[in-house]
């Protein structure tokens, strides 16, 4: 089992982790949180897999993965009621998860000799897009749109922590770990202590 | 015509009827029922030959599907206003469309001889994927997320069934009459009866 | 460069400016900015190429789309403020975009010898699912279901002149030309005088 395979079930794992809590949210049955679950986990990967024509798709190759998938669902609709705040719970689930699956996306398109623009967007779809399918059909609001914190951002920078450390030569089981830890440490940053980006004004004060 | 083939058509009109309702809720104009009907009409089989990397996806190598969506949108254009209640309407059109897609997407994906895993959830995704596309559009409520009903389970047993009927030996046309019938019958007991599983209770009474 | 690949700049170009409009509603930063400018700029496109089977997804093959997709996204970040109404604005260039992407959508489907309806299906893929995929992730009601006005009318209009105009044997660009100017003045006209279909009523008047 390479790094990879790994990051790869962990992303799944973690992922499916929140999009059960939002169908705990929602109050769902076991089903309901196995689809959401599965949604979340393997949502981004598979947007991945499908842009790059990769054939078949990771999961169809490897349904153990969707084992997996709900076997978190069934964890979580066993224990979700224990937590204090399930949605500061999934915030920072999610940000683990964030951080797992830009290494793999980014990872997998420079494995397979893409360009830097198109490892840097396949970090940000396998990172983003599982959460934002989950928050979508949930109708909750997207974490794409937090206001003043950093989401999207983060999967940038870990993206492009894989495309600098490629061209310096870096192992890509080391790079992996590099792009993972800069896109948590960065979420983290911007849960606990708000870092974030200037974001546009509306309209500057008449003078 | 193989019965497969029929049962893609009669899923196609039905979820097509169901798309066209809610254009109606919306108070579309004709484009844009033909728009709801394809969209519900082709979402689910089109996200499953996608997976599968079927090519052409099934209604590119037969267009004539887009035409029984766009003649459902029109029948309905001219229709709805004698219903009395077209959400109810919606509801078991849904359950109908519901239990023949899974058949069919189950039923393709036991024929490309994929493993059982695979099988369930292409029934699950044609069966639902088609109606969520339709819902998160038109800013309706998802079925999936439907509260203390069964929605994903009816598509989840009826896949089950599916691949329970192959593992059996059971010929593909009968199994995919079984599998229509579980889904539409458990669907059909949620709606009527008010049948489901237990559902998450988001907190313990504190002892 | 051929007058298509000129003609998916351009949409690429005003789809983008559009996307970050609404990152600019939605108060993001600049990340925010180019995911969504990007999102929108290459969503129905993308779309297109995976139904099709196109590989690479342009945008893959030629990731200097991204960069334009991201130079609007900066351009929108420093100008946006000095519109009076940036809705307005969106509108209009959305209008634009759609009538480029129309063209460039039942053009590509026409090159690759598809029959007549999949031709107009993919200029309505093309023109319209980037707008509604960033509509929908970014919880604005989608354009596609704008109260009586024409929205996909117009693309179904355009894609309609794509398929008239190669059977009567026009030369590819004009055709395209031609599409894009009947997408658009049909748009402009919704936008500007009002015109539209009769719409759904929902229930006659009792008798």
């Amino acid at each position: 089992m390479t790094v990879f395979t790994f990051l790869d079930y962990a992303a799944v794992f973690v992922f499916a982790l929140t999009g059960s809590l939002v169908a705990s949210r929602a109050q769902l049955d076991i089903v309901g949180f196995c689809f959401f679950a599965c949604l979340t986990a393997v949502g981004g990967g598979t947007l991945r897999d499908v842009l790059l024509d990769r054939n078949p798709v990771f999961w169809i190759e490897t349904p153990a993965f969707l084992a997996v998938a709900c076997g978190a669902a069934v964890l979580v609709f066993m224990t979700a009621h224990l937590f204090e705040s399930r949605y500061r719970l999934l915030l920072w689930l999610d940000a683990v998860a964030l951080g797992v699956a830009v290494a793999v996306g980014s990872g997998v398109a420079q494995s397979l000799q893409h360009s830097a623009p198109v490892v840097v967007v396949m970090g940000i779809v396998t990172g983003c897009m599982g959460g934002l399918m989950r928050d979508v059909v949930s109708n909750e609001v997207p974490l794409v749109l937090a206001k003043g914190e950093l989401y999207v951002t983060c999967a940038f920078a870990g993206s492009l922590a894989t495309v600098l450390a490629g061209g310096y030569g870096l192992e890509a089981n080391l790079a992996a770990l590099l792009c993972a830890l800069v896109t948590f440490v960065l979420r983290a940053g911007s849960l606990a202590f708000g870092w974030s980006l200037p974001v546009y004004k509306s309209r500057p004060p008449k003078v």
